[in-house]
């Protein structure tokens, strides 16, 4: 009968350990495997070296149902995922005549002679199709366990992920997903929220978790068992932080202040900010459309955007001298208004500009309750 | 006599496993090392979990003689790293006055009991200050390695490595600086690339490494040794490329767009993009000026800015159906010009919309040469 897998996670390529690019794949597989109710007990970054790579696999699948590896599928003499995965499992490589054809097809005019390294299986693995890249997958199930081998591309590993890995996981192991519940706050710390919320932190089954985000402290209760037991402790939770919740599950600051916005007649709102590289319109940009709400048509960063929007939203980040703080000014002009309000932040860089883009949201939610 | 010292990173969080946030601290904590010429093996992402911690600071410091920890010095139940670490060391941890004495003043008015832990120590752990958290870290040199415990927050994280822990790490171990030089591609694929650079690619010390970027495909060359075997490298790889490099080093495709629009006596630029939730402007506005290059004013997201800029760069990018790619138009107006251009890209979500931002640099780039 099958079970539910522990799994871990492989990120293989020297340029992760050289902090030259951010592992968005692992970010990824670990969103997924949660909610498909794996239990996830580590992510690893491998540099390309095949006897670390070897011993990776190896401590991985002694210790994990199924081990999920991305990167080191190239034609380059670098990408030496399959040849370690093979030394892993005391096999040898051999040269699959299928996807041979395969790859010269995709490659029809010219195939440079270091593609054919793509072609290469063991006797236990299967090869997975990957329609928009040249390196096909692995899926190997022998011992017990399962391991996957996927492109680095993120978009090419998405895909495989999506529409081969996740059924073929669902047919293999008997997957009992995790049910969550999450409460939103701003203007609250972390520690001040814990003290508040008392025992409800540190029961188990429901388990419970607080999380200190750019968007404000989120707190967390999830269970493999019934996820009617979650509803009580989310109401509980509700009552004792009071006035800094926000939202719940799903519900997002920009979300929220954009349904705000609606509920006093602005259905368009455009952005002008100074001093954050423009987050505040990453932020919103990247939000998708709810019914009922305002919607964001544009913003500016520096220059006042010519825009004809219902409300245009002011925000202005002024960096002060030690201790990572920050002033943030804040003012709304059009259909609904308010007049300019300070807010201090913490923090420095990329983060500082985020969580000023969340502070004007925020505010923005509490003016116009 | 000091050695280099071989390094393992553990990121503790139970966030970072199930796909919550993305881990900085890793990536910057990597980025610093290679500078530091240190040796890598690993990056070990871990729950919040007594064992699993204790156990994976075992394994890392079984391996590698300097080992760095991020987060898990919070206040509340689940932040163990520092019961973990006691625990693989076999120490026992005690109340150290002199901290309790600190965190009260910073807490001035009111302390949560549960503060308190966050002033604990092991006997062979010397406290690391925090001056802008709660939580301060520890060094740890035992067993001829060292094990570090810095805060999970970014901002404190960043400046307690910079101020206090890699100046110790310089007292501590002799660090043999890497030295790397990189050349940098637009309009070529990897593996083209390498099949052009042929027995480049297969050397050691120089090491050679190739990696596919939104900005391009890079070649890099790298040595322990001598510095100066590295420029006859760069030189035959240019050659190699050809037109397709656009620079070496730390040259970037935007300071390079911008340098080439000053020498069109364009001062000031400012964009206009859609499609591309602000990709080009957030990639424009990380950029730091350098001299007598054009400088980025600011930019619009679906808006038209109403700026007095000497040029305007427009980027629309519309994504097509199946297979991954996406067509992008660009065209630049004021001072310098040029007509619309088309050119395709490949990828999904975020990483579509930067490489859409590259393609328009590189165009900007190739019109204005």
């Amino acid at each position: 009968m099958p079970t539910a897998p522990r799994a871990e996670i492989l990120s293989i390529g020297s340029e992760i350990l050289l902090g030259e690019i951010v592992d968005t794949n692992a970010v990824f597989l670990a969103g997924e495997l949660a909610r498909l109710g794996v239990m996830l007990l580590g992510v690893h970054a491998v540099p390309d070296q095949r006897a670390a790579i070897s011993a990776a696999f190896g401590a991985a699948r002694s210790r994990a149902e199924l081990v999920l590896a991305t990167g080191g599928l190239g034609p380059t003499h670098d990408d030496l995922t399959r040849e370690s995965l093979a030394d892993a499992l005391g096999e040898a490589l051999h040269s699959e005549p299928g996807l041979e054809a395969q790859l010269r097809r995709r490659m029809s005019g010219h195939m440079p002679a270091m593609n054919l390294r793509q072609a290469r299986l063991v006797p236990s693995a299967q090869a997975i199709d990957n329609p928009i890249g040249s390196a096909p997958g692995w899926w190997v199930d022998r011992d017990a366990r399962v391991t996957v081998l996927m492109p680095g591309v993120p978009s090419e590993m998405r895909r495989m992920w999506s529409d081969q890995v996740v059924p073929r996981l669902r047919v293999r192991f008997a997957l009992a997903a995790l049910h969550s519940r999450s409460l939103k706050t701003y203007g609250i710390g972390e520690s001040a929220a814990a003290e508040k919320l008392g025992d409800l932190l540190t029961m188990s089954d429901p388990d419970a978790g607080i999380y200190a985000r750019d968007d404000g402290v989120h707190v967390r209760f999830s269970t493999r068992g019934d996820p009617a037991a979650l509803q009580p402790l989310v109401a509980r939770a509700c009552a004792l932080l009071g006035d800094e919740v926000y939202g719940t599950d799903d519900e997002t600051l920009p979300q929220l202040a954009l349904a705000a916005l609606a509920r006093h007649g602005v259905r368009t709102l455009a952005t002008h900010e100074s001093g954050t590289d423009g987050a505040l319109l990453a932020i919103l940009s990247a939000e998708r459309l709810s019914d009922g709400a305002a919607r964001f048509v544009g913003g500016g960063l520096n220059v006042t955007p010519s825009v004809d929007a219902d409300a245009l939203l002011h925000l202005d980040l002024i960096p002060e001298e030690g201790h990572g703080r920050s002033r943030v000014k804040i003012f709304l002009e059009g259909a609904a208004a308010f007049a300019e309000r300070e807010v201090r932040i913490h923090g420095s860089g990329p983060q500082r500009m985020r969580r000023a883009a969340f502070a004007a949201l925020d505010q923005l939610r509490r003016a116009l309750r």
